[in-house]
């Protein structure tokens, strides 16, 4: 008779050796993009390829298959929300995926991966796009292979890319969601276009010494709940997050002297990605139960704690005598909280404010899925990007630099991301609003800086399940209701109505921040 | 019939995979002891335990086997010191080592170096052997078990581990040189202990800001010729250089804004370890053509820079300017020269003058011997140690710390290396004196700020070479004799008749710094 306990811990420990190598892959990544040699580009480059090529191999062995095979109808792995029940559901689910990815395909995408990104960089540094666009085209030819191995029977090749990073998600669905949430914003924006109020950009532009940047940075991310014995801050050119181990997680920002909001939020944004991945079941690192559930999600961890949270009146309030200290001037809490709330159509995604920032990921949306698709050529990619930018968002990038070239994804091979982003942002008002309402007195809590209430609702609600619930299902017993704009448009409004001349949302009471 | 060409290639792509591999653990390493997050240590340990049993499992295939005894008795192959000879002959020799070490042997070494280091880290800045003591207990019972297992016919446990980093050494020869060594250095020290003049500490530690030492570390670095991009310069707690690709190699300096010379020369010797590894054959990489010949010529490198150029009155007539621009002070050349020159029995090795530190290694090299057969147990180390010191060197450890707390080694399971130190000063000087002859006015160069011809010296007589030859034909071919105590006793003596009363040397001319 076949003990299933003893294989369960069979298939358990091949998937943890196998996070050992994929985190030290992901350490070489890291390192890259802090501090690596520029000359050590091309070695690196094959010994991640390599790596990968041996993740590959460890994810499709057909030792897996076998014991996957043993462990149906036991009656653990039939609970498909426990642990052992939901490791062997998605085990099932990956291994399947994995398999009909060809080896070579893995190490050429690993390798075209660091490749792309160093000539991404050095084309941006240029603003040259012409020296990145051969390893674009290179990377979407990969991709598209890829998406066509991995596409089930009634996904599109971009589905296919989409459901690596958002499981289950429809383009077609997204983009009805989207067209929504572009029709209340072009609304919102109208009536902050034609507010009586201006929000002074002085204070945002002013020089602000990195080296104080650098302890505030740190001082947040610490006071909001991210663990720096577990985790390290650093810094990099595109702000990221990266977990190393169940007890490592390394998240990194920018620091611009004449830019103070992209240290702060980059680090508010990249923490809150942090505190999830440190919240997730240590104990099952590297398995189903000990992974985020979807980008998405983890998105509105960052999201939540960026913008409902850090952007609100009351975390001004709390953190303007920090302020003060950090950099000696004395500045009303309210005017801080109306310069981080200013809306104002601008080129760059990392740096646009709340109310455009969707925008920008819906131009990204649609010509990811039109390069993908073959309808759009990278000759013409930088014309139609500036075109879409001035229709969409009203503003035209005068550089590639700051067009086209200004997000590393695509060099990463990074398709189907994109639009993660704006669901992050959907769900990130959404669990804020039921914290609020569960927790009482959430905006009385940041105001006196105690932020672990918060963290902990978060803890119970999303961070404990890992990945044994879905996104929608998170979502839905979260808050007790399915994906909804409202709450994020309720949000948005109530912020503005502060600084702007806009309407409160209909239900002041469901959201407050 | 075999392609033995071929057959080369198999093994050559099967050693470059390998090395793919083990610079990813190095990585993971060189991470851990620069700023890995505390709690991150257990999964890393595990982490770089399966890494280093997947490189054992890579250098002990039974398909190196099959190619190595396909390959002999092909011509190519049985040109000892040609690339391909050098290889078959030296990849042989490895795996013969490799194969004699289980598997589960090498994985708890590297699993217990890990832990060690954070023991020892941990147990150093509490001032608490006792903490230590365990993870040293382990450590020595793992390294004894390695040691019989590696060890030849007619070599001791201790033999085999010093044949690790100094292939072939004897360690009664050592014993040898290093009492006639000592005998020559007491004799010194005596002569400067009863000298008129007098060299003030003062400048040494006095306050420097730790920002301009770490810009004067890089500038002093980059002037002798490290290659920053191939390489970077960080921070740790104890310096130590690792390479981890054919251009990237990692050097690691500490910074105390009350001992400036810990930093500068710390940088000089690791950048001239550094200097080494960039100068091997790139295209060798992971191979023996492209790897070092021991650590007794490595380590000539880094005191060659630091010590040979860097504490010579050339080097501070050429950088006393540099000097006074970042700490703002007009110091004459002489002053820094005699400070840097500055003789005083004291506990810390890596803090040592140059008469004095090849006696800490004494104290070290007897003890550990000591500690592999069995004779000394690690309750008696911390006394026994303290003995030692005061009956060798004149001091006496007021704490552990300061004592046998003071370096990683033993903690990383670095049993034998010791004596290589040694051995690199010996070479260290020999080589300097060869030079010398060779280019002329050396001294005037390094007056003049013009290392490259010194380099290329070396790039030619000792880095091009890689393992193709050994340390002892490395050292008759590149100075035209065998090792010898002479050139290290004559330059000291020259360099210490400028700041003591010393006799110089018997015949200056050989040497000069």
């Amino acid at each position: 008779m076949t003990n299933h306990g003893e294989v369960f811990n069979a298939l358990r420990a091949h998937l943890r050796k196998t996070s050992l190598v994929a985190s030290a892959s992901e350490l070489l990544e890291w390192d890259e993009r802090t501090g690596m040699p520029v000359d050590g580009r091309e070695f690196r480059a094959e010994q991640v390829a390599y790596l990968s090529g041996l993740v590959h191999d460890m994810r499709t062995s057909p030792e897996i298959e076998s014991w996957l095979d043993q462990l149906s109808g036991w009656s653990d792995a039939d609970a498909p929300h426990g642990d052992v029940g939901a490791t062997v559901r998605l085990v099932r689910k990956d291994y399947e995926k994995q398999k009909r990815l060809p080896k070579a395909l893995v190490e050429a995408i690993a390798s075209a991966t660091v490749r792309g990104q160093g000539r991404w960089d050095a084309a941006r540094k240029a603003d040259d796009y012409r020296q990145f666009q051969p390893a674009l085209d290179e990377m979407i030819s990969l991709q598209r292979q890829a998406g066509e191995c991995l596409a089930d029977d009634g996904q599109t090749t971009y589905e296919a890319l989409l459901d690596q990073y958002e499981p289950d998600a429809k383009a077609d669905e997204l983009s009805r969601v989207f067209a929504n949430l572009r029709g209340e914003l072009v609304q919102l924006l109208d009536e902050i276009k034609g507010s009586t109020r201006q929000v002074d950009e002085t204070l945002l532009k002013k020089q602000y010494p990195v080296d104080g940047q650098r302890s505030l940075s740190r001082t947040l991310a610490e006071a909001i709940g991210f663990d720096f014995n577990r985790g390290r801050l650093d810094e990099t050119s595109h702000p990221f997050c990266t977990n190393l181990g169940p007890s490592d997680c390394r998240i990194l920002t920018r620091y611009d002297s004449s830019w103070l909001p992209g240290s702060i939020f980059g680090t508010l944004h990249e923490a809150g990605h942090g505190m999830y991945e440190q919240g997730l079941p240590q104990d099952w690192y590297g398995l189903p139960p000990g992974t985020y559930a979807s980008l998405g999600i983890h998105e509105s961890q960052s999201r939540l704690w960026e913008n409902l949270v850090g952007r609100s009146a009351e975390f001004w309030q709390c953190f303007a005598p920090l302020m003060q200290e950090t950099f000696g001037e004395n500045i009303a809490a309210e005017k801080w909280h109306a310069s981080f709330n200013r809306v104002t159509p601008s080129l760059i995604r990392v740096e646009a404010d709340e109310a455009t920032y969707n925008l920008h990921i819906i131009v990204r949306f649609e010509l990811e899925q039109a390069l993908i698709s073959g309808e759009l050529s990278t000759d013409d990619l930088p014309a139609v990007w500036n075109e879409r930018y001035e229709n969409v968002i009203g503003v035209r990038p005068p550089s590639d630099a700051d067009g086209v070239l200004q997000d590393v994804h695509w060099s990463a091979g990074l398709f189907g991301y994109f639009p993660t982003y704006t669901l992050g942002n959907l769900i990130a008002a959404q669990l804020y609003a039921a914290a609020d309402k569960s927790l009482g007195d959430l905006n009385g809590m940041i105001a006196r800086g105690e932020f672990e209430p918060l963290l902990t609702w978060l803890r119970e609600n999303v961070h404990a399940h890992g990945r044994k619930y879905s996104a929608d299902e998170i979502v839905q017993n979260a808050t007790g209701r399915s994906l909804s704009a409202e709450p994020l448009v309720a949000s948005l409004r109530e912020r503005y109505s502060l600084v702007y001349d806009v309407s409160p949302p209909a239900s002041a009471s469901t959201t407050s921040s």
